[in-house]
Order: C-alpha cells, then sequence, then structure tokens
C-alpha cells in the first residue's frame, strides 16, 4: 500500500500553518549555516540568468517561503560581486503530493517576493521536475516518511506483526523492516533530485533523525505516537474504532539514526556530504505544555487518523491523548533528546 | 478596480469542469490546424531536451489537459525525424489566478501525461514566468476579459454610466471606453508573453471575437448576459438585492471586432501572425436549450453574481434567467452568430 501523508490544509486554528512553529524555528536556527554552504559550495553556471529553486515537500506554508527566501537571499549574495543581479531571474517550485492544499499556499504567497512561484504536486519518492533543471533543492522535515508500510506488519497473524502504531525501536525484527523500507524511499528520492539537480548544485536537507543509541519512544515525539496508539485502543475497546482495522494501522513515520543516514546517503553516491550537523532551537525541543504538544501531533498526525476512523474518533482519540500527555508530563521531562539536522550535499 | 474573473471549481454537476463542453468543442476543431501551424511555424533550439509549455487562463480542466496534449502531440511529431524523441522532456505550466481551484485541477491531472505538470499563480496580464523560458504558449477563452471597469461606468451620476451590466454594444461611448481598456489589457498580455516566450516559439490563442458589424446583444451570448442583467433588476425591485450596488456592477466581459483584435496585435508587435481564423463547431453554436444555456452561464457568470450579491440572490437571479430564455426562444433563435477564433503568433 502506497501512503500519502497530508498536513491539515487550510489557514485555521487547527490548520498545519499555525503549527508549523517548530520546523519554522530550526530553518531561523539554520540559516547561518545555509548561507555559508551556498557562499562555499554552490557552484553553477549562472549565464542563463535563471536560477531554479525547489521545496520538496512544502506543505500549505507558511515555513516554505521562509526557507526559500534564505536560499534566494544566500544565491544574491554569493554573486552580487560577479554578476548583474537585476537580470537574475528566480523560479521557485513549491513541490508536495497532489493532495496537498495548494490553494491555501497560493493565496498566501508573500505579496513582496521577487520569485516566479510555480506549485508541482506530485511524490518525491519520483521525479517531478526535468533533467538537470534545479539549482538549489530543499526539502525540510519530510524525509522521516517512509512510502509504504510493509506488509508484515499489518498482518496480525505474522511473527512480526507490530502491535504499535509506529516504530518505537524496541523490536529489532520491526525496526529493521521499516529501516529497508527507508533506505528505498530515502535512494529514491536522492535518485530522482540526483537527476533534477544541475552538476555544482545543492541539495539542504532539514529535520529530525535519532541520535545514535537512542530509541524512536524515548524521545517526546515518539511517547506522543506511543499515546496516540493507547488512546485509539482505548476507543476500540469502547466500540468507536474498528480494532481489526486498528490492528493495520501504522503510521508511515521512520527516524533513522544519524550514523544510519549518514551512511545511507554515501552509500547512495551522487552527492558529495558538505554539511552534516546537529542543529540547537534557541528555544530547546518541545515546551512541556500538554495543550501545545496535543495540537502540533493532531495537525501532523490526526489527519491519518480521522482518515482512516473518521473526524468523530479522530476528535475522541486526542481528548485521551490531551488526558495522558497531562498524566505523563513527569515521563515527557525525562524523554532523551532528538535531533535535528541540516544536511547540505553537493551533486557531482 | 481590479477584477478576477474566476471559473466555479470542484467537480460538481454545478461547476465550470462539467460546462466547458463549447470550449472543449472549439479545441477538438482547431486540432487539424495547431497541428499544421507547429509542424511549420514552430522554430525553435531544442538541444536542450526540454520544452516549456504553458497553458493561461487553465481554469481547474478538463479542457487544458486537451489543448495541452494537442500541443505535446504536434511537438513530438514535429521533431520525430530529426531528434532523439526519448530524451526531450515536456514541463507544462498551468497558469490561473490565484483563487483558481489548483487543488481540483491537481488531482485530476491525466494519469498517463508524459510531461511534468506545474501550477503558476498569477494574472495573465502580467510575468508568470521566466524570461525566454517558454517554448509554445497556449489561452483558451481567457482573452475576452478586461482587467478593470472603466469607474465611469459605475458611477450613477456620469454621462456615460452604464445601465447594462456589459458591454452591449449599442452605446458608442461605453463601448469606446470598454475598447480602450481592452487594448490596454490584449497590450499587457501580449508584453509578457513576449518576455516569456523564446525567439521562434508561438502563441495560441483560442476564444470568442465578434465578426464584423455584429454588437455583443445580438449573439446569444449577449442575450444571456442581458437576461442576466435584466433580472438582476427585477431582483433588486423586489428588494433581494442592492440597487446602488447593482449600479456598480458590470461584468469585466470584453468581445473585440475581428478586424479590431487583428489591429491590436499587429499594432503591439513583436509577434508575426502566422495564423488568424475563424473556426467553426462541428455541432453549431449554442444549442436552444433552455437549462444548458441557463446553466452554461451560471458555471461562467454566476460566481461573479454571488460573489456581489450572495449565493440565494444569484440562485434567485438565475430562476428569472432560465424563465426569460424559455420565454425568448425566437429570439435567441433569431441571434446572429459569433466568432470563435484560433490565432497563432510566433514571437519574433
Amino acid at each position: 500500500m502506497s501512503n500519502s501523508f497530508t498536513m491539515i490544509g487550510g489557514e485555521g486554528p487547527n490548520s498545519y500553518r499555525e503549527h508549523s512553529k517548530f520546523q519554522g524555528a530550526l530553518v531561523e536556527a539554520s540559516k547561518e549555516k545555509i548561507n555559508e554552504a551556498i557562499a562555499t559550495k554552490l557552484d553553477i553556471d549562472i549565464t542563463s540568468n535563471l536560477i531554479n529553486i525547489a521545496d520538496f515537500g512544502c506543505s500549505s506554508g507558511p515555513n516554505t517561503f521562509i526557507v526559500v527566501q534564505t536560499i534566494i537571499d544566500a544565491v544574491e549574495h554569493k554573486y552580487q560581486k560577479e554578476s548583474n543581479l537585476e537580470e537574475i531571474e528566480f523560479q521557485v517550485f513549491f513541490n508536495d503530493s497532489p493532495t496537498n492544499d495548494f490553494n491555501t499556499l497560493f493565496k498566501t504567497l508573500p505579496s513582496t517576493r521577487r520569485y516566479f512561484a510555480t506549485g508541482v504536486p506530485g511524490s518525491f519518492f519520483g521525479r517531478v521536475l526535468p533533467r538537470n533543471s534545479l539549482h538549489v533543492g530543499v526539502s525540510s522535515y519530510s524525509l522521516h516518511f517512509v512510502s509504504k508500510i510493509p506488509k508484515e506488519f499489518k498482518d496480525r497473524d505474522s511473527p512480526v506483526w507490530n502491535k504499535d502504531i509506529h516504530c518505537t525501536g524496541f523490536s529489532k525484527e520491526v525496526a529493521k523492516l521499516y529501516l529497508d523500507q527507508y533506505k528505498v524511499d530515502v535512494w529514491s528520492f536522492l535518485n530522482a533530485r540526483a537527476q533534477e539537480l544541475m552538476s555544482g548544485g545543492l541539495l539542504v536537507l532539514l529535520g529530525s533523525c535519532l541520535p545514535n543509541g537512542v530509541q524512536m519512544s524515548e524521545t517526546v515525539p515518539g511517547m506522543m505516537i506511543d499515546f496516540i496508539g493507547s488512546s485509539l485502543n482505548e476507543i476500540a475497546k469502547q466500540g468507536l474504532v474498528d480494532q481489526q482495522k486498528l490492528n493495520t494501522f501504522k503510521l508511515p513515520i521512520y527516524l533513522a539514526h544519524t550514523d544510519v543516514l549518514k551512511r545511507i546517503i554515501e552509500d547512495y553516491g551522487c552527492f558529495t556530504i558538505e554539511v552534516f550537523k546537529k542543529i540547537s532551537h534557541a528555544n530547546g525541543e518541545f515546551p512541556l505544555d500538554p495543550e501545545y504538544l496535543t495540537q502540533s501531533f493532531k495537525v501532523t498526525v490526526g489527519g491519518s487518523v480521522a482518515s482512516q476512523f473518521g473526524q468523530d474518533a479522530m476528535e475522541k482519540t486526542y481528548e485521551l491523548v490531551k488526558k495522558k500527555t497531562q498524566e505523563k508530563l513527569p515521563q515527557l521531562a525525562q524523554a532523551k533528546p532528538g535531533m535535528q539536522y541540516l544536511i547540505v550535499l553537493r551533486k557531482n
């Protein structure tokens, strides 16, 4: 089964737009390092006077506008001495799944933008742009998905059936199968970008992975997803969601360990790793606020729950999640830190 | 005031998608001539192996898919002898106003397409693509709009206040002011495309104009808009819409006469007129069916009425329009024919 994981659209209080500040803060924290990478590592021919930039997995905004503008500013800064900047035009390709809310994205484009904006519907695990057409690509918080769930996890009678709704990290068999799929997907992603990027172009990746030795369910996001899973189980016991359906419900989320992610990229080839850094948020990781945490994991994971079990069951599930989050605050306070990364790859 | 004229989105029975068959038939009727123009007049360098095609004013589909595929087929046919076609990639830019329903467009993209699809939000009266980036542009039924209504028409006390909701053609003063704005807009459109198209590229225009000597209100569309205007007036007398608001309500629609349109294009320069032809529908112009006619002018004009006066007033207006259409069938049967055109311009 193919999984497409779409953030909740629109501009309302429960939209992803309103709850993506955590991801936004990572962009802010990475600005300087992105500038530096573009200044020193981007090596492209700009005689065509057109620079193409793409965001893979842009969602409905607004973080994509910030990261794209960061890159444009850095490129302009780099070339301001050697070129007539007024003649250079930027075209930005905002990519996401065809079910993404592009209407909201387009209506909220910054009015002061100095680039031609285009939306590109399609899975970033495959090609979405022409060969050698891209100068700089970026992708934020999108490489912690797998494109499909190994079918063994969904079969209650399989020895590797996964009782959890994600990869907690505590079952070696489950983790291995998730990782196998993850490798395939990261390679598919890199393979598509390797064709789209021109030689000397850069691919900027921002996102989450796990510090070596830390398991998913030892971190705040892992615990929150565990709360969602146990809440769904309680709701199923009340008969509000079908237990058999729940047995097959697995989130397509997987966070690799730092060294593993690095090795997957190295093994693929085609790119030189120019930057592979841990990025720290100015305000730490997650605030220990049950309301905020519940809402954050509602706009990201809630859509999948609702599409499987209906809006009502989703709302009831998240009432329980909030209660659990309140009760387990001491456990959340003891969570191990995750890792937010900035990776910059140069197309060979 | 700036006017943006957006077709009713979605895929429902009252959507533009479902009622754009008239426009679709024009594409079908033009296929052979488009093929011929591309075969003999397109003169571009394809060594980059990338061909960019854009549809300006694409709406939410499905006609845009037909016209775009027609162009791709023609380009492939042209170059199949002189090039390794497998290496050529097509990128299609679907352009329309940011309020267009791009979500529906993206969800309904043909699954068998062999091109990279992108959506471009922005007014086609301005630049929406980089300089010299486009090989073939097309625009269907979009050049009978004006970007703004001359303000004199909206002022009840002005000597050229227009009592009708469009340019009927019977007042010389009104027609002149509409034409002045139309010229500005067509030039803005051509000016943007002249920058976006590369030399030797083609601009294909499909749409409606008026045969020389025929006035708008002597044609079926003109009569239908007159029925909408008189229905709104009756609704206003019943107090369901505000008469003062109605006095200022003018549709941004203007159909030029054939010779005038040709001269506007010639006067602009930058393009060679390669084709300027009347296209005949296989099934004639409009079927004399009150239900069909009312619905057709609801999906195109109804959105503007609803956004000004509300959904309820719009529905009531169109009940009256249908009644009038039934009563005036003999008058509609005597209407003078309009003109559907295919124009192909080559960028000098």
